[in-house]
């Protein structure tokens, strides 16, 4: 095994911690000696130890002289933990091989240095590019102060998101859907629409094992919810311009919070605001499994930073069969949202097609 | 080099007939002696010599004793040109490697019993796979008498084939529509619907270049063509149901054929009799390049035998935006046209999925 075996090592272990660690990032490390892992460990949940304090508290002998894989640069401030650093100085590591970054432009570095400073060989940017990766809702929520927002949908390859009769069970495949559920479980955060909750009556949870429920969030403009909905009670946010307290409280009387907001120049809840709200609220993540309405509202908000799209090798055909962005749409091809960065995975018979918005700005 | 790599030189020798071989299969050869390449050809055109005699020909010393490698088994019967199988034993070619078998499955490994015969080295079924692919249009038709007919269209991430103002212009990337081209030149012809020759009044030749123009045909169940379309003239077929004498003269004195056909049940014109048709006139492949309503027709009808999907990674939105498969569409996910065997290409910002239609009877 060499560096890059080692820091692979780290990496899967980092990933053990996906849904359970935000809204900090998921690390991982691995304390090597002469060859010989002696110490692994990941960041297991939020609140808890780091992973470098994890791995060198699993060591299974003296880890003086060894090196230390570690897919995120260690901290070396007092947060919720005490400096990950110290530890590292103090148990005698002689090499620490460092993934990604600090993504504060401001702290990035000291870590290094202070280990640097100490003695040790420090190797930084190793595999950066994959360590990055483990860690796109972190950094985009430390840096932006907002929830990375993926917009999630499954489309046949005619790109219809239900028959002309509205039935849309399944369009996916088994595995696209449990791979769905594994989404849902990394995002601290799930929006849907009134009209899927109204035909569809989901209950929005991450199926069993796979990770924390997420926090469920219904965009209904005008808190047409129906009380008698699975989704009412905790753990939902019915984010509404409706501010009437009496309808407001046959919500919040069934354990669900309503989250009154602006209208938009559409007069429907102005996303923005509510994706700043969750913002402050330390959600890092949303995934929005909205129908064509409410992924056009997203996209036209500017909200959206992702596309996950499932595409079935399958036709339903159909001039009245919905597909996943509707609204009005754009008038010309040249004022299309644009994508880049597109991933593509091959799920059984479908195909993941991940993308990322380019901002207007850009695009 | 191998084997391997001689068969590969064939390969690519036969990709050179592209387009202008149908309906004859494509065909390479390379002549190998003492590690020296000492001759190579393919099959050009149809009606003109064989790869085998091509390469024969071409020898730069004598090919006694040498190894000749060949996309597809030698003939040995007398059709166009004499039998292939004659001029490997005259020349005294001492092995040959073989791709694919003769698609006629009585025929199929006679050529090779032949050359064994006359104490020839025989290697059959080498790299079979790629050799078989070069040739699907060929194997298609002459099993089924059938062209294969390839349904191509371009549409956003989110499915539409155009803005919701009809605008359409552009989807894909300039390196799919160059794509699109060529996949054209390939098709020994192209069709479209009434509605596309009337938005778009598209000529529907290959680029130049990259092939010959293939035969169109305007699939016209009414013929309401405008007569000013830039289509109608010679290489043009108008299909329709449309008897009428005095209206069909006015296509043919523009050089266009006019094709009665009947009716299906839905009063449009029967595209399983076009198919036939088309057959009967040895036209080995169709692509299919319409809107939506001839799409489904096209499906519904049973005559696709592939997708040709190219996705845009852009969103356009838009409800009221046409999806690539229109008509009434199918009642509930079970009755979806089902694909199988699916490969995904990269092509700059696009995704080229090509698929094969699963036949209802195995769906």
């Amino acid at each position: 095994m060499n560096d890059k075996d080692y820091m692979t090592l780290a990496i899967d272990l980092a990933r053990r911690g996906g849904g359970y660690v935000n809204p900090n990032p998921q690390v991982g490390a691995v304390i090597v000696r002469d060859g010989v892992i002696i110490g692994q460990g990941y960041h297991e949940k939020c609140g808890e130890l780091h992973a470098e304090r994890n791995a060198l508290a699993s060591c299974t002998t003296d880890p003086r002289g060894a090196t230390m894989y570690v897919t995120l640069e260690p901290c070396c401030h007092y947060g919720k933990t005490p400096p990950c650093t110290a530890a590292i100085i103090e148990k005698g590591i002689a090499r620490v091989v460092i993934g990604s970054r600090d993504p504060n432009p401001k702290v990035s570095g000291k870590g290094a240095e202070q280990l640097r400073a100490a003695g040790i060989e420090v190797v930084r940017d190793f595999m950066q590019g994959e360590c990055d990766e483990l860690n796109a809702i972190f950094f985009h929520y430390i840096t932006k102060g907002r929830p990375l927002v993926t917009m999630k949908y499954a489309m046949t390859m005619d790109g219809k998101i239900a028959t002309h009769t509205g039935a849309s069970k399944w369009i996916s495949c088994e595995a696209s859907r449990i791979h769905t559920h594994e989404a849902r479980a990394r995002n601290m955060a799930i929006m849907v629409g009134l009209g899927t909750v109204v035909n569809d009556d989901p209950s929005l949870t991450a199926r069993a094992g796979i990770g924390p429920d997420p926090l469920r969030i219904v965009c209904d403009s005008n808190l047409y919810t129906p009380l008698s909905a699975k989704i009412v009670g905790p753990g939902t946010i019915i984010a509404t311009c409706e501010s009437d307290v009496d309808k407001c409280r046959k919500f919040t009387e069934k354990g669900a919070e309503v989250l009154t907001l602006g209208r938009n120049k559409n007069g429907q809840v102005d996303l923005c605001e509510l994706i700043a709200a969750l913002g402050e609220r330390k959600i890092d993540s949303l995934i929005i499994e909205g129908g064509s309405t409410l992924n056009w509202s997203a996209l036209e908000a500017g909200i959206v930073d992702k596309l996950q799209v499932y595409v079935a090798t399958k036709v339903f055909g159909g001039a009245e069969a919905k597909s996943p962005v509707g609204g009005p749409g754009v008038e010309l091809p040249d004022y299309a949202f644009k994508l880049q960065n597109t991933r593509i995975t091959n799920i059984e018979s479908d195909i993941l097609i991940e993308s990322q918005v380019i901002p207007c700005s850009q695009g």
